[in-house]
Parts: structure tokens; C-alpha cells; sequence
């Protein structure tokens, strides 16, 4: 196959934000430009940028001082998604249209010869569509959560895993103050990465992570062993997506539209009631929430960003890739086809070194 | 009346967890060590050390290192007041009984000279109750609400503002790349100190509190006069008592003994389901909690809280004082009785300063 | 006298770099512009852009996410004086001219009504003279040093104590593990004011201020007796400009055009070798420079410098003050006149409070 | 070979400080006691506390809140080596003995089975010989600087490129308000993995590591190329042990105990100089020396470190390895023979990856 000529590329961030977003950015801008003469687009907001056609030519300033800014300043879109895209009726109907040919009409109405795109799932599994489509593909794995497939790990996780981490130290002083139970609830819907690293990290007594269905008894009996050794306080680290075994602990409900607006317990709000009321101990639930997913990256995670900006750059014009994803495997950067990540979780085995290290400090995973 | 000598003193730390406790244990202790060459004696848990005869005496090394710890290492407790204390009855009843006896006779028991109570409200009136039954007392103020009346500040509201702040640093970003409302929810119940700060702090669009109830529908109209003008997200820092005016969004409640605990929305969570509906921007809303109260106190609040020590002793060994509680006005140390506090909260006024310039640099206050 | 009517302001930053500064712009912009409808100009490079006539109109989107920025998003210039201009001549020589006529030529030009001037002695010396000259000058009071006389602080000082106590703590476990000792030297050529708050921040065992001429002796013998006493390190800091009683450790010189440049120790370094020697400890020196002077300001200082550009503009507009400095004292926003402050140093007073709360907790100042 | 039965192992610390020693100090006594039920012994101040039999048991509490302290509860000594002893003569001379059958004396005293150490090449060095005389060892490696042969990283080094960032960050506002130089020099005498991180992280504009000589006229020149595009600052990073090409900038010099200390200028001092006046740019030189080895580490280390200390043990208890090294390859945890490391220093490849990525993003090597 004669290798396509590439003098201009476009660039979007999609999904939910992740520090490290803007680091790519401006890797990916600096390397076309400096070392390879590309223009370079920006798409604002993802995938709808390409919808209405708005785009914005990215000179080396426009990049110039974000490298530690969290967020993104393409903008992005959660939901916009070119095969399936909500149109309001005028009946008050939403309907979902494919409007993929407006996506393609942007691209040749801009000459642009390539798309890097900058997401999570959501965002590859449409960037492999227009792929498909015979669009020039790349993909930048982004997810804090660190739950993708193909690769070891992605920018954005180091920090989210610090600031949970800084939070848990804070909250560590105030529970061996108080002689209390406190539960910290981190994000991982489907995977545990965050809390297992953040709870081994912060010394975590308890770690309950999706991958590893805990026994509420198990947790209070734990709890109350610390305390006849003197330990009148635990610190538990649980991931959104923890499940009890067989239990009903899993429920994550909004009633929003109620005239009064009720939320049904996360798994950390829940779980204080019921270790309060089996152990008799002061518990108290913090929800740490969007602060993981903002804030400035941590160098690990500037320097991650900046080598799969790079290598995206490097995929596209050195190694005549398209339809692929930068990944790292043991320590090495590399790629992977798109459609090989489509719908699958990473998540954490049950016998990984991590698991054992931290059992081996006296860590109960409720089990 | 004759000067009482002072040979020896204890020391407690009563109420919620607040950084830099420990700094005025050591402060006090080294002080008191280095300067007047007193015994020191540490109180378990609060009152309750008191009341259950647990101390153990301080030395240098005992304070060496803990300056930039958060939490207090000698434990605290937040409900033992001797003079209704909880005693669980055989029939399972609970009984508040005057145990202040027992407080008396471990202070003659130990030979204890004079009480160094550091403590919100509540502490105070206890010591405030202790000094009328002859107890030579010396109060430090500790709130990171900065809600205590008498004192232009305390220790911990300084590490609380930052710590918010810092968690609003963050939100910042992803609100303004995913065109978000992002509501924070600050501690302060009746004050909205901790808000006001870290509201202005962090640039917040809006900052609603307990001071100034807010009408939603001005709240909703500013967001989306931001809107028309181009800025697609806002950030709102609410304090945990801030107020609807004339109207239903105050209410904190928890049903925690229901099969299926429930609990209703604070008003971040209840905001931003309204603020959704009202304005059409896609809104999320985080409760900082317990983060706020933990955590290496900040520079200032470790000069505070070592002034504040310092200056205890010395009211109680160069001024002869008793029954009074250290404070700040004005930038200079000074002292003012136990019983001038009592019930009292120090809430920001409508013509601060500080509200002004925030109206100055255009945030809404909801009104 | 006829209020003047101010339709259009100029903006500058002067002098050394300084946490805050952005923050006093942005203030000053957002006020002006939203409260009373003012043009702004942004003057780049401190006076250099009078005398230049580089000016930018300054919108609000322009100060939009420049709280939290360190530094001047004006630039500065240390060295540009209109009174005493530094003009190359061809003969090489340098002269030094009046050149404030340019600096009227352009506010005249520009039809600026007022001037704000953010800086240090030196920038309010040529505000003041301006004033002199006609021009409506108010001064924001801008130093990390916390040395101007007049006001209690200003935004900054907070930030570099911050960022000194930091460096502390770091350098407190190596010091401990290693039994070494080890000194860090701060900023502080007049007044030791961030060696007081960060040395007892951080719980220094022995602070050197320029305030109090140390004895070499005595600081060897305090690190001595602390081994006896089974404390085998000590840190120390020391304000740069910290003086030996009657002593040589004082000079601070730098020959740079050498072919092999040298630079004479400063005083952390010399001490570090005098120490070493008299005490038989293994002794480090740190000096930590430049990044005191820059970073994102702390929380506090962002509230401070809000606070100053609000009031900068009140000065203004509302108590139609000329020729005036910001300040606060007491806790009280309020001003003074520019000529008051010229060519003075606020020092630390020996019986300060904090130098009594040091010794109290048993730090050595050498004396 | 029959499998030799474990009771009881002893752990010391050697060489200069990093953090996450505490770290792995929790693990190792965590794990031995918790899974192991072996009796743990702690060695005060590294081989020193072998030679002068100075151990202490170490139970669990005495590890309990110390993985997020820097330094190391064991103490240190950079210089113990039992195979070869300074001990000082009444002449006044000092002489070099083997003390080795002390240390063995020590090991058999106490009953100690294993020993392990953490500690850098000169450690492992010691460690080596050890194993050679019949002791059961296992090393766990520890190097903020990163270039210990065998293992793709250490522990400490994520925390000492966190702070070097962080500091890069303060400066860089400065630069950049002030139109100048900054130059930073960071750790790194004969591998330049700290400065690369660090300059990467921090979008340093140049990067000058040991192992590409720099040219100073391609450093100026591109400087002043900066400068003719607009950007009148640059940001440099500089290893201490950078070397000019062909050049002499690379001497670092004491002359301590002359009456009148001179240091000669450490890399940056000289560059800055040198550049001052080949560029004709204001030029700053910052050191941040010893702050790069404190502190709390950063939660990527406390994690690796958590592994790395669960792993000696079970290297020696599962796997029955002696004279073994825990090392990470490729993201797996192993081991290697502490023979194989000897006297090696890990250098970066001039084709890795990242430096690929940096020129990328247009930082010049000095090349």
C-alpha cells in the first residue's frame, strides 16, 4: 500500500476529564509541527466539534504553558457520538441519527489528513468506526480509572491515585484522633485500580475493590480484631463499583427529578451505616469524587502524556500506522489495532503483586 | 489574692479534629518545660480523661516531631461532658448524670495545678463550668469554622481554606473543558467563613452562605447570564448551612436505621439536581467533609497554633490569668474570660470587607 | 478641590518577581471594568512600557484564569527608573537620564486618568514621584520580604513562608537520619521576617535574622548540647542577609566576569563549613533561591491580593485618594501616603511575639 | 541444599537518604511478622549499628504511621564499611581496618538468620561481601538518582523528580514575568534521569545530562534563537553532573577549610555566568540540592517501595535466594545477584525514548 501523504492532522479530546489531557495536546502539536511541518487542527469538544464543524488551527503558543493545566482546551463532549447522535424533535422526542457523514464532510472540507484521537472507550470504539469509514486514524488511551486494555497504564492515573492518596493522609490523623471508622469512597466503577493503589499506598486497612466481592462480616470482624489489639480506628479505601458477595451493598441510585431530591447512598455512605451499627465504632463516609479527575498532572503523569503524544506523532508519519492505539506494555511504548480494546475492562487479577503485598501488610480485602 | 503557684499542669484537646492541635501541645508542653520547669501531664480523649483518670506526663521527646501532624496524639472526644455524661443504664437506658466529681478528684489525685483546655464551643463551657467549681483554667480556641466569637481567627481555618481551595483548583479545570456547573460543598454550618475564603480563593463564580440566603432563581440566572456571555461552566462553593431564602433547601437529614440507609442531599447534592433543571447545564457537586479537618497544618496555621501555646502559659504564668481563653484581635495576642463565649457564633457581616471585593471581581452571592 | 473624573486607568507590576501579583491584576481589572465601567490598560514591563509607550487594553477574559498563575502576566522590569534611565551610548559608556517625560507623553497619549502600580520600595519611590508630577498614582504595597514599612504584610510573604517551610520539612528527615546538621537559607536581606515564620513553622532548632547578630559560638554550642542530650542533628535557618556579632559572616559577593567565576559562599555555605569544623557534625547547606519567589500563592494570598486590588480601586473611585499606598494593619484594609514608606525597612522588633514563642519552644537565635 | 530455616532477620539502611526508606522498613517487618512470624530486628545507622552491635527489635507498632515519613526511623551511615573501618590512632592518624568479624559476631549474637539491606551500590557492595562470608542477604535497592544496573527504577526517584518539577514549576513564572535565564541544577553526578524527567515534566527548554556533552554555544544560541521568536525567557535543567564537550564545565570544587570558604560555582553557577554573557539575557542559577532526598514520598514510591520490601522477604522465605537483589524489569518484580551490580552506574541510553520525545517538543540537548 503507497503510504497516504499527511500534511495536516486534527486532534480531539473525548470523555470525561483526566489530567495529562492538555500535556498530549501540546506534545502532539509540537512534535507535527516542529519536526514534521504538519498543520494541526484543534476539534473543540470532541467528537461534536467534527459534527458542526468547528475547529481552530493550533500554532506551537497555543500550547505554550499548558503542560501542567489540568483539563482540556479543546473542550469535550461525554456524549456526542457521530453513529448515534441525539436530535431534539420538535414533538419533544429525542431520536438518535446517524450524522457520521457530517463528521466526514469536516474532514475533507478542512483537508485534514489524519485524526488523533484522545479518549477513553466511548472514544475509540468510534474513532475504530471511522476508522472503518477510511479515516487516518490514532488513538491516545486516556482513563483515570486505568481499566483500558491493551496497555499497562495511562496518564491521568498517578494523579488521581494522589490525590486520593493525599486525601486519605489527611483523613488518617483525624481517625486515630477520634477513634473512628473512616471509609473513603474513590472512583472504579468496574476495576480497582485507584483504590488498591491509593489504599496501599496511604496504609489502608481495608480495601474493597470491585474485582474482589467482600463479606460485610468479614470487614467488622477485621474492625474490631484492630480494636481488642488497640487499633480504635480503620481506614477503608472502596472503590464506586466494590460489590458485596451476595449482597445488596451495590446500588448507586439517583432520584433526581423528585420534588425532593433524594440520593440513595453510594457504596460509602452505606457501608458507614452498617459497620457503625456492627461495631459499635464512630464511622464517617467522604465521597471523594471530580477532585480526582482535575487538578494539575503529576510529572509521572506530564511525562507519560508527553511520550504518547509523541509516539502518536511517531505511529502516524514513521511507522504508516492508522487504526491504532498507543499503548505501554512493561515500560515499552508501542500500539495495538483500536478494535482490539473495543468493550472489554482491565481489570486487576486476583493474584497480582500488589494484592499480595498489600495482605502481607495486614490488609483485609474483606474476604 | 495571692499569687497560686503553678508547678504543674494538664493538658487536653476536646471536639472535632482541627490541624495544628498538635502544635499546641507541643508548644504548650515546651514551654511550659523549657521556661517554668513545670510537669505536664497529657489527658487521654478529652474529658474523658478526666473523668476516667487517664493521663500520662509529657516530656520534650513525647512533642518532638509532632508539629507537622494533623489530629492531636492525645485523643479527643467528642461528647464527654462531665457534667451530663452518658451512662448506660442495665435496662438499656441512657442516663446524663454530673460526673464532675470525678473530674475534681483526678485533678486533686494528680496534683494538677492548672487545666489548659484546647477546644471549640463546647470545650469552652465546659472549662468555663470547671473554672466557676475552682478550677484554675486556661482555654485555646480551636475552629476550623473560624465561628468562635472573641477571636479574629483560630488555627485550622487557615489549612481548611486551603485544603478547600485547593480541592476547587481542581474542580476548576474540569468544569470550565466539560462546560459543567460544579458546586463544592465547604464546611460551615452557621458560619460561612471557610466558603468565603476559598470561594474568593478559587475564583468561584458563586458563594452561597449561611449569612446571606440565597435566591435560586438568582443563582440559576447568573449561570446562565455566564452562559450568553460566553462562559459555558461555573463554579459554585456553598457552605454546608447555607440557606434558601424563604425557602425548602436546608434541610440535612439522615435516615440511618432504615433497612436501606438513605440519605437526604446535602445542599450540594439538592443544588445541583435544581440548577440542572433550572438552567439546562449539566451540573455534578462534590462534599469536601472530613478532608477538611485533617491533614499537615499550613505554615501559618503552625505559627498560630505555636503562639497560641506560647501564649497560654504565659497568661497562666506571667499574668496570673484564669478562667480565660487566648485569642487574636487585631494581629495581637490578648485574652478574654471563658464565659464571654458561651453559645455565641461569629458570623460574617453583610458589609465585610471581603464580600465586597468578591462582589468587586463579580461573583454572586445569590441575591 | 474638584474630584478629578476617572474614565481610564493603567496597570503595572514592578520589581522582583512575587506570588500574587496576577492575582492584584486581576482584581483591579475585574473592579474597574464591572463596577464602575473603567478602560484599563495594561502596562508591559513595568515603567519600561510608560517610557515605551507599550501598553494592551486589558478586558476581563484577559485576567480570566490568572488567579492562581505565579508571576506578572504585565512582565516587569527590575531596572527601569523614568528619573534615572540607563542609556547606552555609542562611546559604550552608559548615562543615566531623565526620561519621565516619555512616561507623561504616553499617559497623556493614552488619555490614562490614573495610574495603579503594583511593587516594592523601589517601584512606590518613582510612583511617588510621578504623583509629585501630577500624575493620580495609588500603589499596591508588593513584597515577598514582608519588609515595607506601613502595612503588617503584604500578598506573597505567606507563599514564600509557605514554600520555605516546605523545603523545612523535606530537608527535617534527612537531617534526622542522617544526624547531620543542616541549614537552609531563606530570603531575607534587611529582615528576617520569612526566616522567623518558616524557621518556626518548621520547628528549626536555631533561626539567624539580620535582626539579631548571632555568635558563632553560641549556635556551635547550642548544637553541641542538644547531642549531649541525645539530639544528634539540628537544623538551621538562616535569612540571607543574617549577620555574625562583630563578625566577617557577612559579605556576600559575587565575581562573575572571571574567566573561572567564583562565587563566595554565601552565608548558609559559610557557616556550613565554619559549623562543621567546630562542631565535628557532618553539616549541609541548602539555598533555596529563586523559588520563593514564584509558584501558584497560597489561598491566603490570593485573598490578600483580591483584597488589595479592590481596595486600590476603592481608593480611587470612592475616597478620591491620590498618591496613596495600600495597606493593612490591624487586620484593616486602609492607606497611607507613598512618600511615607520611601527608603525604609520594616524590621522584627527583638521582643516581637514570635521571637519570645520561639525561645519559648526552645529555639536558639545565637544569642 | 538443604533449605536453611529462617527465624529471625535484622534490616539496615546505608547510604544518603531517599524516600520511601520507611517504606520498605513497614513492609519488611509487616510482612516478616504478619505471614512470617519472624522476629525483626532493626540495626541502628546502617553497618555501623552491625559493627558496634546497636540493633533493636522492631514490632509492629514501631512501624505503624511511618510509610508517609521521609528519611528512615534506622538511622544512617554514609560511610561504615565494615571491610574497611576508619578507626582513629592516638597519633592522630586514621587508619582502615577490617572490622568484618564484628559484624559477623553481631549477626550471631543476636541469632540472626537474614539480613536485609537497603542501600545504594556502596551498600550492595557490602552487602555482596557479606554473602560471600556465609551471610544470608537480601538487598533491596534504593537510589533517588536512578542509575543502579539491574532494576529499571528505585523508589525515591518518582519523589526527588516530583520536587525537582515542582521547584521548575515555581521558577518558571519567574522566567518568564522577568524575561530571564533560569537555570536549575538538579542531582544526577554520572546519569542524568532525574534532569530528563524533570525538565520534561516541567517543559524545561533545555536539558543538559551527563551523558550528552553539551555544547555552551548551542545552549546560547538557542536561547537567543528563542528570544527572535518572542520568547524572552528560557527555563534550563541542568544534572550536576552535565559536562561541557571538550570543555571545562564540569569541575565542582571545596575548598573548605581555607580561612575564608570558597566554594567554585557548582554547574549552574558557572553556566549561568558564562551565559549571562554570551546571551546578553539576565541569567538566575538555582541549586536544589538535599530538598530532592526528603520529604514524604509521592504514593507511586510508597507503593513500590510497600513491593520492594514484601518482595525481600519473600525472595528469601519462598524462594530461598540469598545474595539476592529485589529488582523491577518490565514492570515485573525479580531478583538478580547482588554481584552482577557492582560498580556499575545505569546511564541513559542517548536513543531512549524520552529524549526522542523531548526533542519532539523542541528542548535542545545542547547538542
Amino acid at each position: 500500500m503507497a503510504k497516504k501523504i499527511i500534511r495536516s492532522i486534527a486532534l480531539l479530546t473525548g470523555g470525561g476529564d483526566c489530567p495529562g489531557l492538555n500535556a498530549v495536546i501540546r506534545a502532539v502539536t509540537k512534535t507535527a509541527i516542529n519536526v514534521y511541518g504538519l498543520e494541526v487542527w484543534g476539534v473543540e469538544d470532541g467528537y461534536l466539534g467534527l459534527i458542526e464543524n468547528r475547529l481552530r488551527q493550533l500554532h506551537q503558543q497555543d500550547v505554550s504553558s499548558i503542560l501542567t493545566l489540568g483539563g482540556t482546551i479543546l473542550g469535550t463532549s461525554n456524549t456526542a457520538n457521530p453513529f448515534s447522535f441525539a436530535v431534539h424533535k420538535k414533538s419533544g422526542q429525542v431520536e438518535f441519527v446517524d450524522v457520521s457523514d457530517r463528521v466526514l464532510s469536516t474532514i475533507r472540507e478542512k483537508n485534514i489528513d489524519a485524526l488523533i484521537c484522545i479518549g477513553g472507550d466511548g472514544t475509540m470504539a468510534t474513532a475504530a468506526k471511522l476508522a472503518k469509514l477510511g479515516v487516518t486514524v490514532i488513538g491516545v488511551p486516556k482513563t483515570i480509572d486505568n481499566d483500558l486494555v491493551g496497555t499497562d497504564t495511562t496518564f491521568g492515573f498517578d494523579t488521581a491515585v494522589t490525590t486520593a492518596a493525599e486525601a486519605l493522609d489527611k483523613i488518617h490523623t483525624t481517625a486515630s484522633s477520634h477513634h473512628r471508622v473512616m471509609i473513603v469512597e474513590v472512583m472504579g466503577r468496574y476495576a480497582g485500580w485507584i483504590a488498591l493503589h491509593a489504599g496501599v499506598a496511604s496504609g489502608s486497612d481495608v480495601i474493597l475493590i470491585p474485582e474482589i466481592p467482600f463479606h460485610i462480616d468479614k470487614v467488622a470482624e477485621f474492625i474490631m480484631d484492630r480494636a481488642r489489639r488497640g487499633k480504635r480506628f480503620s481506614i477503608i479505601t472502596v472503590a464506586e463499583g466494590a460489590k458485596e458477595k451476595g449482597g445488596s451493598l451495590t446500588v448507586r441510585q439517583t432520584i433526581k427529578h423528585s420534588p425532593d431530591p433524594i440520593r440513595l447512598g453510594g457504596i460509602a455512605t452505606r457501608l458507614s451505616s452498617i459497620l457503625e451499627e456492627k461495631t459499635g465504632h464512630e464511622t464517617r463516609a467522604v465521597v471523594l469524587g471530580h477532585i480526582q479527575r482535575g487538578g494539575t498532572p503529576t510529572p509521572y503523569d506530564r511525562v507519560l502524556a508527553t511520550n504518547f503524544g509523541f509516539h502518536a506523532i511517531t505511529l502516524l508519519m514513521e511507522k504508516n500506522l492508522k487504526g491504532h492505539l498507543v499503548v505501554i506494555n512493561n515500560g515499552q511504548l508501542g500500539s495495538i489495532p483500536l478494535a482490539k480494546i473495543a468493550g472489554k475492562v482491565r481489570v486487576i487479577p486476583k493474584n497480582h503483586p500488589l494484592i499480595q503485598a498489600a495482605i502481607g501488610v495486614k490488609t483485609s480485602f474483606g474476604i
